[in-house]
């Protein structure tokens, strides 16, 4: 039968990464697409054992739970925020399937069609996707290496009156790098005095490369102010312990989280409790931070050897950054190259990536690449490396 | 600060059940209200030895993985509906955190603000709630012991022209009914006929009382329409497994599915994969029809215990049905009766129910409760209907 969809479902699109993901996972494709972490340092037998806890603990376990999440996760995640200075109590706290449900719900309760969303230039895509299917247009801002651009943000605040600015400040997907502290400060100033909230990303903030002197305060952490905070946050355990449990969370005023329950309740009433409790468990019995430095070692690690088989490529008019912290090189290709095109050459040779486009609100750069070194391992990255030198090869000037 | 909500958040309205379900789960009370399984059936061990053989498995079921839900569980499922007669594919399938979502997704690539949703004269709440927060207005059909009227579902057929049609046709939430095979037939044919949709909800289809000659098809089942079948079917291993599990499913036409999954991507990415891994290996390994068939008697006899207790009571002017299967009792008080008001009363006595008013699309009827059997045991039984009928004594004439 022709069944009558809505016509907001034409703003669903499907995303690439999560397309290229599928033709991957059945092909022996070398993958530096997906925003994957690496699955030998998964801790498997540390979950494992949480699991045993959880059921240990009787068979209430297995039972419904809260919308909000399991309690006693939400009061350790504060305890943990606590010792990086934020203070926030489990009213104040939503655990969800991911942080990309985060997004989607405080999408849901703010946004009305035709509402405008500022993000940055480019952005993660998903998200984009999210603020697309409720609605919701999405405007970029400019911005540089130290974050988005304060002139063109107040212009584009004055302009738009959006509801949500949108921003990856720490470790940005997709091009790795940290805001200042200036910037910081400078946007949340902005935002306040425009009445607009901001959503902070932070799914990388614990991946942080270079000395520990290197510290990137969470826009949350700045704006602890007494009226409220303009600061929706959202992180998640899906690169710190496993992204299998689907867990994320979302820190914001008590306001705000109760809203974002009552549209959770309707969307799916709560998130699974046995991954929550399982989290819950290897957090109190299991030393998270230690793992966390150990992973944080091992991908800076990968990601000098990406930035090293990048200088020997010596490509001609193909630029980078070198990533702070996160999972992700930000590639840019002379200007006639099509990545979208190049990524089928790519794969016929068995590498993949992201191509740039994907991550632009509007008037998309077609010359960028994202490239993931977290997932591949030393051997797979040369190999990886190799093939996709062979694919530019066609489209690169000598 | 004054945060900008969306004009629609004020339709997020909050359900009374999980409210209740807060309460509840803070105080001794005994609470008929959820619908909550037995939580000393749970097949604990067995989900303990499921978990085992995934981690075993090795690193990689800790990945992200598909939005359309783990493969080798929707090829289990696929061969668990073969046995009952049902013909689908992997295809036509998509997992979801619990049947919820899957009425949540359906709803956002069906509906348009404004659209019009027919439904049961009582129906389950939350489905209420979902299909208001996504814009949409719920109108009821009428309907007796048999299911929908036929008569007046033609009429709002023709009058609303609505895109989906939602019902529980077996073991219905909250009135524990199952339709006639001759209704089912007559629903189909009209909704075909229409064009509409039907979104068949069947999270209790399992729990059948009675003897085994007593089945009740799917209406899924009797449309394996050559053209695409009018039906989405969704179901969920909350009720014959475990709910914190949270992995429910929906079977469709490939084309509602693949629309279903890209509103997926945008919500969540996917449900927790350990989850619906660990699912897998419990069907696999374990006897789960055996333990649905124990499930299934244990509850037949609670309901028989709360059926002789209701009886016993001699309430005044209280009438009720028999489930033939399912999780509730429905009962019917006199017109006097407001069963929210009676609510503070019983829950002051230690003792709570749904108060039916909330089942309603338009004109509660404020006379009516629902009353879960499968949660409490034999002894908890008794004293909750005793503090019901004390709590009733203050509103029920002698």
């Amino acid at each position: 039968m022709n069944y009558p969809f809505s016509a907001r479902l034409g703003t669903f699109s499907s995303s690439a990464v999560r397309e290229i993901l599928k033709l991957t996972q059945s092909k022996s494709i070398i993958s530096f697409a997906g925003g994957l972490p690496a699955e030998e340092h998964f801790p498997v037998d540390a979950v494992g054992e949480a699991f045993q806890r959880v059921l240990a603990a009787g068979n209430s376990a297995l039972q419904y739970g809260l919308t909000e999440g399991y309690l006693p996760l939400r009061e350790s995640i504060c305890r943990r925020m606590k010792k990086k200075g934020v203070t926030v109590t489990p009213e104040a706290m939503l655990l969800t399937t991911g942080s990309q449900q985060a997004i989607d719900l405080f999408t849901r309760i703010m946004i009305d069609p035709g509402d405008v969303i500022l993000v940055e230039r480019p952005t993660y895509l998903s998200a984009l996707q999210v603020f697309r299917s409720n609605g919701a247009t999405a405007v970029s801002v400019d911005g540089d290496e130290d974050g988005l651009n304060l002139k063109d943000l107040e212009e584009k605040l004055e302009k738009y009156k959006p509801k949500i600015v949108y921003v990856i400040p720490t470790f940005s997907n997709p091009t790795g790098k940290a805001w200042s502290l200036e910037r910081r400060k400078g946007v949340l100033e902005l935002c306040r005095r425009a009445g607009a909230v901001i959503l902070e990303d932070d799914p990388y903030g614990e991946l942080r490369f270079g000395d520990d002197s290197l510290t990137y305060p969470s826009l949350f952490s700045l704006d602890q102010h007494p009226n409220g905070s303009c600061v929706v946050y959202t992180s998640t355990f899906s690169k710190t312990v496993a992204p299998a449990l689907r867990t994320g969370w979302v820190m914001a005023d008590p306001e705000i989280i109760r809203n974002m329950a009552r549209a959770k309740q309707a969307a799916d009433l709560h998130s699974s409790s046995l991954d929550q409790q399982t989290l819950y468990q290897l957090i109190e019995h299991y030393d998270l931070d230690g793992h966390i430095e150990f992973v944080r070692k091992e991908y800076e690690a990968r990601m000098r050897q990406m930035a090293e088989l990048l200088e020997q490529q010596q490509w001609p008019g193909v630029t980078w950054n070198e990533p702070k912290g996160g999972m992700f090189f930000w590639l840019e290709l002379p200007e006639a190259v099509d990545t979208a095109e190049l990524l089928k050459t790519a794969v016929e040779l068995g590498v993949a990536f992201v191509p740039g486009g994907t991550f632009y609100a509007e008037d998309p750069q077609k010359n960028t690449m994202r490239l993931n070194f977290t997932h591949t391992d030393y051997e797979g990255t040369i190999v990886g490396m190799k093939r996709l030198s062979q694919a530019l090869e066609s489209v690169l000037v000598k």
